[in-house]
This record gives structure tokens, sequence and C-alpha cells, in this order.
């Protein structure tokens, strides 16, 4: 697949899909996306014939140094697709296998080594980049996980990991908000996550591989990913460290026996480095690190409340670039607190 | 929510969504639905608007007994919603869980009788009422399971079952086809289904409770279900009996923790009657009561394999309603058989 170096976002307009933008790469201004795709999916339904286009549009915005386009505000972002036609997550970072069935108190799932491990996700409704966290209830233990995910084209059933890469048409940063206090009791019915995993958050700009450049390595963002909660430090972990499989070998598992339609988003999992000095990607990794270091209950990191903020953002070689931008939101209990 | 007596359907147009048709109540007939919705996603973003006018362009057509529509053929048609934003399914016959369990090995779930058993289904490629189901490998153990499913408009978060009912928009008939010889597998990795459930097939008409008129009852739909494997008599099970949940109380507890964006499909499970004479809506449990009944191995009801004809219709009390229309698929095995 031609691969141009695209830097995509959606606004907000008040439809359900939003508004095609092509972003800046140091993400300041944007422009509407020309040509017949008027949204994300419209464009990744018909991504071969449409990008050339768009890439003269975006070559023609470089050279005027963006000049007469808007300014850009994360706050005007949905997520890049606001709904997807699927959102299947894997978990691949080794260190966060070991610490997550430390905290279930379970051996690692058979085969974890083998195949990926994977869940389908809910991708009906998915949240901007700065929409809040909205929960019922502070004791379902509101947790974030930063990861990144790649959205893509249609995937012909027996889809080879050497042919996947060519499906990949973006590059995501997303939080995929757990609520760890559901997890145990609804893992133990067998049929997976549904009211623990509730809207996923994304940061506002889907970059092409291409647009990623020396940080799209084999199939793998080569890229630290910084989380902060309410301004402090969080975790600084590298997406690229200790994994047991990368997108194109996620990709082959789930095209096994089915095809995947265009837009599908396909995840990583949550980041996780064995280095204690990474931090982590997630609130429940820190309180196992914790725990296993003699801390008592008392001084746990706590999971997040009413009014916290999350930050989430990638940090890559040259901090000119913006990347996907950031996530920041605060989470907003509805119910008890 | 005002509930107009409507029958919808997708013709295959090329387009990935297809186009909307308004159906005839015996199925002989169709027209191309007026009005600005040109999909059944775009109806039901904004149902409540949209479907006065239909109802209405529908009234004309009753009138007039369709006599300047044209003629229906299922075969043209792709599923209701070709792809949907969510698939989510229920596991509500008890006589099922009973059976399935049985083959498994496994007790039934925890909570089974508190609360809704559901998993996150593949939304991204819904396959039409004559498509082929296709497959890899017949060691997959190739299933049929016949089911009814809601289709809701918006449902926000913490919606009651009391409340539930206004978000049902249509009512489904599909086969929620399954790999058997994955499952065991997936399943002890935890994350619930995902290689084991490839594309779901969907009878070509959704109907609306009110078009469903006294089949529709007690948010349930108070009919039969007709299997046929390769012509033969294989099941015919009311889908209102021995059931723990009805559609409204599934609703609920998917709501719980976020809101189900429109179009979102919400499956009861495979239906199942206690009494054996009521046949099967899977084979996998027909083969249970062979084994249960003392049956050699050799002699179990086999799973599909490559040519077979699956039929899946339901049965209501006016034979001339065709209710959903029929599902008629061909198994067809690209790789082992």
């Amino acid at each position: 697949m031609t691969d141009f170096p695209l830097r995509l976002a959606t606004r907000k307009n008040g439809a359900r899909d939003g508004e095609l933008m092509l972003v800046s790469p140091d993400a300041r201004r944007w422009a509407p996306a020309a040509g017949p795709a008027r949204t994300l999916q419209a464009l990744l339904d018909d991504w071969a014939a449409l990008t050339p286009a768009l890439d003269e549009q975006r070559r023609g915005l470089d050279a005027s140094g963006w000049a007469s386009a808007a300014p850009f505000e994360a706050s005007a972002c949905m997520a890049p697709l606001p709904r997807a036609f699927q959102w299947a997550d894997a978990s691949v970072y080794r260190n966060h296998a070991r610490l997550i069935y430390q905290w279930r108190q379970e051996p690692i799932p058979p085969r974890y080594e083998e195949e990926p491990l994977v869940y389908q996700g809910g991708s009906d409704v998915m949240i901007g980049p700065e929409d809040p966290i909205v929960a019922v209830d502070e004791a379902h233990q509101i947790d974030l996980e930063a990861e990144i995910a790649v959205v893509t084209t249609d995937v012909p059933m027996g889809t080879s990991a050497a042919q996947a890469g060519d499906c990949i048409a973006l590059v995501v940063l997303l939080n995929d908000v757990s609520l760890r206090g559901l997890i145990p009791s609804e893992l133990a019915k067998g049929f997976g996550f549904y009211q623990s995993k509730p809207a996923t958050s994304f940061a506002p700009i889907a970059l092409t591989p291409a647009a990623l450049g020396a940080a799209w390595k084999d199939g793998m963002p080569d890229l630290r990913v910084r989380i902060r909660i309410n301004g402090g430090w969080f975790g600084e972990p590298s997406a690229n460290e200790d994994t047991v499989f990368n997108f194109p070998q996620i990709i082959e598992h789930l095209a096994r026996t089915r095809g995947l339609g265009a837009g599908s988003i396909v995840g990583a999992g949550t980041i996780s480095n064995a280095d204690p000095r990474s931090g982590s990607a997630c609130i429940t990794e820190a309180r196992v690190r914790a725990q296993l270091g003699g801390a008592p209950e008392a001084d746990l990191p706590r999971y997040l409340r009413h009014g916290d903020r999350v930050g989430i953002e990638a940090v890559g070689a040259d901090p000119s670039d913006a990347l996907f931008g950031a996530i920041d939101q605060r989470v907003e209990v509805r119910g008890r607190r």
C-alpha cells in the first residue's frame, strides 16, 4: 500500500461522525479535508483511491506553512472514529500480563506466548481527547490504560502477518478506561469484558505509519507514552519493548476465521516495561508494584476519583512533532463517590 | 416511543451499507424507503424524527396493495445492518445453558440467574440471508445458532428495564455461526470469543415491535423459530419459553456503565426449549441430547460440512405474515474439508 504522511482528526460539528480534518505536523493548524470523504470512516472505506488527493492537499499546505489554515484545538475534536465497526484489543506487553495476573491471583492465560490474547471491545461510542470519563460509582475502581492501536482498511480472511502491514491505515493513541472492581466477577463468567470496559477515549490525531517515519518500526510504534495523573508524572514506558507480538501478527490472528471491515481498530494492550523507573500506564500495575515492594494497603496508589485529571501523550525523537496530540480528561462520577 | 408497523430490509446496491427498503407484510413486494435516510443506520440515527414519514409511505403502499412495488427477493438482500457499531449477545435460555455447559463439562457461570450473561461480538461484517457461511476448516466444527435480537436507538447510560422498551426500534432473526472446535481453548484464555465467532448472518427483514403485533409480548418475541439442515427439520423451539431475562432487562444490564449507540444489536442467545420434541437451534445441543440418550459417538448429529444448507425462519400465528423472511445459507469451506 502506498503510504502518505497524513495526520487526520475529526471535528465536532454536531453530526455523529463529525468532520474530517487534515492537521499540521506541529498540531497548531488544521484544514477541512478536500475530496469526497466527509468523515474518517468514509475515507477508510475507500482509502487507496482517496488518499492520493488528500496527500496532494497536504503537500500544498506544507508548502505554504499552513498559513491559511485555522488554529487546531484538541477540545474541538471527537475521537478520530467517533464510532467504529470494530474495536479488538490484544495484550502483548509481557510485563503488563505479569503484573495484572499477579493482581488477579491467576496464572497468565494458556498460550499467551503462542498467539495474541485478544478481546472484542465496545465500539459504538468512542470519546474525544478532552471529553469527560463518565462513571457511575467510584467503587467500580476507575482505572486508565494507555495504549496504541492501528486502524485497518479491509482485511481479508486468512491475511498473513507478512501481508497485514498493507492493511494498516492509521495509528492512534487511546485510553482503554477500565473498571477494575467489575473485572474479576465479570471475567469469572467466562464471556470476557462488558460492563468493566466503558467508552474508550482517543487522542485527537490519527497518523499514517509514514507520518510516524522512523517511529514506526517493524510493525510497532517506537515511541514512549507519557502518563500524568492530576499533572503528576505517572509513567513513560516505551511502546516497543518486551512485546510478544507486533500489529501485523495481531491482525493475522484476528483474520484467521473472518475478514475485518475497513475502520477496525486493533490495539496492542496496556503499554508496560519491566523497569520500574518507566512507571506505569495503568493504576493497577502501580498498585501491584507497590504491594510487591511491601507497601501497606493504605499507601497504594488510589484509583481515579471524581474531578481527577488524566493526561496521555506520546513522546518521540523530534519535540516539534505533536504526534497524536494529547488526551486530557477529567473524571466525572455521576453516582456514588 | 411511537411505534409504527414497519418492515425494513437492505438491498445490495454495491455500497457497503446497501439501500433501505420498505417490505410488504407478505414479503412479496418492496419499495425504496422515501425520505432522507438512504440506509438503515441513517434511519436509526434519527429514528423518532424519520419514522412517521416512512409509516405514511407504508400506509399508502398498504392501501394500494403494494401494486406498484417491485418483487422482493431475499437473495438481493444484505443483512439489515451490513455492518453495525455494536453486537452484544446474551444467553437467556436456561435449557441452552444447561446443555452447552454439559458439553463444556463446566458448571453454568456464576450469577447466571442474577444478571444477563453477555459477550461482545464482532459487528464489522454482517452477512445476508443467502450469503454463504465461509469457513476455513471443517475441523473447527461449524455450528449454527438460531437467535432473535433487537436493534436499539440510542440508549443512555443507566437506562432501566422499565425505560429500555422505548429504545427497541427493530427485531431481527439471525444465525450466530459458531466454531465449536475453537471455543474451549479460546474461552480458557478468559477474554471471551473471537476466532470462534465468525460473521453473523441475518434474515432479510427487520420488523418493529408494532409489526410483530401480538407476537411481541412483555419485551420478548412470542414466536417459534424453525431450523432446517439440508432441508430436514432440525428444531422449532419457542423463543418465549423458560428465559432468565427479557430484552429490556438485557439492555438495562448493558447500559449499566456506558450508553449504547443507535443501531446496537442486542441478542438473547440460542433459542432452546426443555422439551426434546422442540428439537434444537444448534447442533451442539442436539449432540448433547443424543449423548445423554446413550447414543454412541458415531451416531451423534455431525457438524456442518462444505455444501450443507442451513434454513432458519420464524413461525407465527398468521401464516400469511412472512415475519423476518428466511435465512437460507450454504456452507463453503475454503480450506481443509
